[in-house]
């Protein structure tokens, strides 16, 4: 299960209700991306195999799951771009690991129900065609990643106002239910909540834009620094872009973790420097950090926490020194149980990262500067007719998928 | 169990070893501070109702535990100051919960145990009456605080080296065995770990200093600031300190909690302005945060957790808002469940404090300025020969002590 | 001059046009406040002594500067509520330097220049007599603080978006030239930017809070925290307020300097625990950081500095210890000498406070729980036909005031 | 001048003084390394051409400044291992500003002054041959760059208690007068104060962990992070060395300035991505400013100051987005004019930085990892017979040298 896709549990929104003044009771862009208005259209259709929607190239089509946990290709209509809105062509999309669990298990956390057919994908890079009524700051042809999660904005609410705006409890995240996704030919978007690509980026790298923020996210919050000695626990794409976003930061050394040697082999590609750890089934965490220690050589201030497992945030724990922090990026189970002595007495710090805010600029910037190469994680493309292969192949272990792409070029 | 005198689970040394060039085996205060050095000496007796040295005024007498989970009185040589030393006539110390569990479980953590007599008492205040060599910065009849906690101060000691002293692998930390407490007649200590009491400050308020310095230790790391709304969990000691503190920063609202009605009484009595919340037994964590959250009728950023139980530190975590952060102050069982989705969810940050660093010359400024009063938590005194007593009162749930202090006066 | 009003010179707005997609070229509220529209309306009219507007208690009077350097009543029309807007019957305004600034120079910095009649007053709070479409959060009756810094809230807008709104190049901060202020009877101001007030507070109180928000933005943003030694340079308005705001803080000891025997007194009566530290006219910086030192008697962290004189920021600077901090509140000439040697060889932080952002509902919460007690403060009060009296005293120090209001009750 | 020889302006010692009970008179390492037991040692003579002991290759010889403003060469005492201590036989020493500015001036700042013969150099790094008693942490034959600024490492020092050991009063920084530098054969240094090389580091590179130790010391408190956007001011060594470090750290874009054309090549050629602004005589600093910008194309962060110059710092601020730093590694004259306006309206901070704690792990860490590459750095070698050729060299800027070092190998 994927950072951008968690969904809040129960709680978040009732701790708002009792505290604070309201929003409007529905937000703006609540309104605006109401799944009904597809769902309910005239041209939405589920679609079978030889359709000529899937063909043409000229039709709104899009990868949805459902309460059924099927997966499926769909005709939406095709959007118009209304004030303050653009029009995108979409051009590349990654399969999350939440699409996955959406499609899957059919919910993710105690609110995030996929109670009807709903649109997949958020990771999404493409090309503006249409602009709406008072969008000046983009012209048509522009090419632009796309920032799925879009908060209300209001003044009155305080996590949109104190500039921590993957809080907002009125968020419109696209992909999670009910608001359709961005795995789709056309798709209309707040012009505010796009992100201009520079020539040298390929819509493929705009797509990994989204992981990456969910990376640099986590890594500003941690307050991870240079020349900081850190342990990176999974090497699954969560872990990988971490990886990739901690060498940048001038971490060193760096050891990443994984019951997989692939995985393992993978990263070293990616980052020759990085030490790595194969973890072997049995091992209690105390052996993990025992050995994750033994091959840092030098006292671990951070563990990037990329699984969810409590097994392995447990093995984090104790192998950062005396001070140290463990982030948790990965999603996992709802009640875990881990060693409150330890931390006591060492003073470890427990962190957890909830999708991002402010980052695509810099995760673009990144790129741009050659400070960090997204490409080599992308293992498998299909084009948009075939994204239901796309998903049998990212849902399938054995594949070795890191990150499967669906581009529509 | 306090705070001041957990001792470090196992790990924490090892991780030293491994990683990093180590200080000499044993620093000059481990040498120093040889519990051996009282207990083989002749004046060395274990005290009887009756003998003299209890109640002649000149005996080095302290109360001590032993692995048998005796509490007793000891005659112990009365110490000459050596270089750099300053002998105390200890005139005021506290028993902490740490002294009553050494003495009832005689081991805190894996690793600190009660392994023959070993005398108690680590929140002392007292009088200079003699001067080791090289020592200029005090003269006999000085008024001191004494920090208990003496850390190797070797420059290849990363945590002294860093400021984070606390941390040292190599820290002497009177009471906590094997080495010998304050709870005594007379007390040798280094002379750059005592610090000079105003004149405005009893020796009693001088004591109060060393609990004080854990609450400021937290305060300070969690980073709570003027304004911020907190609750605090649980209205013993450590919980009734942190009130004083919080409230001396300006924090507002704070919530306190308990199960004792008492108790709450104790701290509305302390802070007028503060708002208690009783919690009943068998409620759910849930159930316990949302009447939290309804007295405090702000969201919470801040929860200072003084219990250490897992349904209070639960109960924390569903408490503050999206984005707030639970601070462990209180000691618990080794191990706990906590709900890790609702953290991640929410970005909950959890940290915890072992014992302070730079804490004492801000504690007893705050108390000579008048921002804590430190003197209503005094609920109990007795002279020094009958500290035993006093043992039994702390004890006693049922005495409904805060604070019992032994004065030598 | 005051924080709050102050402007931001040449090459702020510049750098936003040179870097980052702009925000449409008017914001709605630069639209909706646009002076144009009362400067226009019939009903606006200068007026004379004996004019029925002045005494009738129904029109709509206000107290503006002109760019010749009058200062006079103006009657302006009623406002009606539009979307999203709040009608406040403005019932308590103080003065602030600033607008007697304007007043008597008629500009602050290179870009805020009265060039026609402006209205005066931005530290009001009143009672809500009309809502207007889609307010959901507010009823007539209510009784509010007004904030006077709106800023455009685009998403677009790196600075509202990250919450740092204070920032924000197209704010409309009212009685900044050339938008009208809330020395006036009646105000339509955004639903979203006015706040609560309990019940505990009076009107005068909820005006006060802006000055209080200046104070707690820097003190927030300087890092004050409990125990910290400080010194106050200046007890105007702002260094009083500041001076509250650093005890609620736990600050000690706080030494307040000023020129002037009878604010210190002031001062002293405010917080019978500050320090008071009487400058001399013809002291070297050295010699003034070196008489605060003396009466602090401990380390001095942070000077906060409230005067904006280059003699007053260069003691400042000589005063505070290694690693220490001077955190300008004050407002003061475009260009100053300073010591940069011994800035450079002591690590001394120099940081500036530009008006406030997310400050008001701290300082009402910190005025409601007893911990700020603003009352004090307010040493001349008048009507609102006698604003213009009100300014004369303001302006003139041999008047002794500290905050001046004016009550329209 | 460089930063780690700056010297405290008069007053930092005065504050000490003043407010806190001060360490004994002399530290240990004060009296360990009394320059006269050097200059009043029967071996001690000022070398001539020719004299046997230049070129016997077993002689301390050593590179010196004197109050004559000569540089000359010098005969020591070979020194032997007392307790604690190690020798260093010191293989790479590399020429800072500060050794060509105390030779040429006699003076930095207030109180370090030339007074008589004091040898130079303290970025060196060599081979332990001789251990001390107590010395159980290194064998002869071990590689070690050497930290040439020893604190007293005393408890009741503030700065050295609390990890801020840079700025003890009582530090002994070799080579700052009167304490002989490392430019010599046979050093004696603090066994707790080298640091191991690994294999993979040369000497050469050991020898230049210290000006990286310098800009990582800025670079962590200026708290730079992946992705920010970053103007770095002058490409002398210091600004080069903050290059490395800030490519290092993840910074982009960097603009680097100069005024010589060849220092931007050279800047260039060690980081292909940084963008370079040649600065033209006669430039205003909004001028230089304003083409910083443009360069940038993004709102820039932090400003990295490594020239000191007024008419720089300045351009920096201007070149800063709002809430910007412009942090200061240079050293330049003691008193400047800064624009205060632009710095108030804009939220500037501004931080210095004196000598470094700390950082020495880290630098060799990342030289180690390959995250910072300082070979291309050294332009110029010389033996350590021909020193006073280096430093004629290294103090004239026709010759275009970056880094000149002595190497002895």
């Amino acid at each position: 299960m994927c950072q951008s896709c968690a969904p809040k549990v129960n709680g978040t929104a009732a701790t708002a209700v009792e505290s604070a003044p309201l929003p409007p009771l529905k937000s703006q862009y609540e309104v605006k991306y109401d799944p009904e208005r597809v769902l309910k259209a005239p041209e939405y259709k589920v679609l079978q195999d030889g359709d000529d929607e899937l063909t043409n190239g000229k039709s709104n089509i899009a990868c949805a799951y459902d309460e059924k946990h099927n997966i499926k290709m769909i005709n939406k209509p095709i959007p118009k771009a209304r004030e303050g809105e653009v029009v995108i062509r979409v051009r590349a999309t990654g399969i999350c690991g939440s699409d996955v669990h959406f499609w899957k298990h059919g919910q993710i956390g105690p609110t995030m129900i996929v109670e009807s057919t709903c649109g997949s994908g958020h990771e999404s890079a493409g090309e503006i065609i249409e602009l709406g009524e008072n969008v000046t700051q983009w012209k048509v042809g522009d090419r632009v990643a796309i920032e799925c999660g879009v908060p209300c904005g209001q003044a009155n609410c305080d996590m949109c106002r104190t500039g921590r705006y993957n809080a907002c409890p009125q968020v419109v995240f696209f992909s999670t239910p009910p608001y359709h996704g961005t795995l789709t030919r056309f798709h209309a978007h707040p012009a505010a909540w796009v992100h201009k690509l520079p020539d040298s980026l390929s819509y493929e790298e705009g797509s990994l834009c989204e992981p990456l923020a969910v990376a640099l996210a986590g890594l500003e919050r941690a307050n991870v620094r240079l020349g900081d000695p850190v342990v990176i626990c999974g090497a699954g794409p969560i872990g990988l872009v971490t990886l990739l976003a901690a060498r940048a930061s001038g971490c060193h050394p760096i050891v990443i973790t994984d019951l997989q040697e692939s995985r393992l082999d993978f990263a070293k590609k990616l980052i020759p420097a990085v030490r790595t750890c194969k973890i072997e089934r049995g091992w209690s965490p105390q052996e993990t950090a025992s050995e994750i220690k033994k091959i840092s050589g030098t006292n671990i201030k951070f563990a990037l926490e990329c699984t969810g497992f409590e097994s392995s945030i447990t093995a984090a724990i104790y192998s950062v020194v005396f001070g140290g922090k463990v982030f948790v990026i990965g999603v996992g189970p709802s009640e875990q149980k881990y060693p409150f002595g330890y931390c006591s007495a060492n003073e470890i710090d427990l962190q957890y990262q909830y999708r991002y805010a402010n980052q695509y600029p810099k995760a673009i910037r990144l790129v741009e500067g050659g400070l960090i190469d997204l490409k080599p994680l992308v293992t498998h493309r299909f084009p948009l007719n075939k994204a239901v292969d796309a998903f049998h192949v990212a849902a399938d272990p054995a594949q070795g998928a890191i990150k499967v792409q669906i581009q529509d070029l």
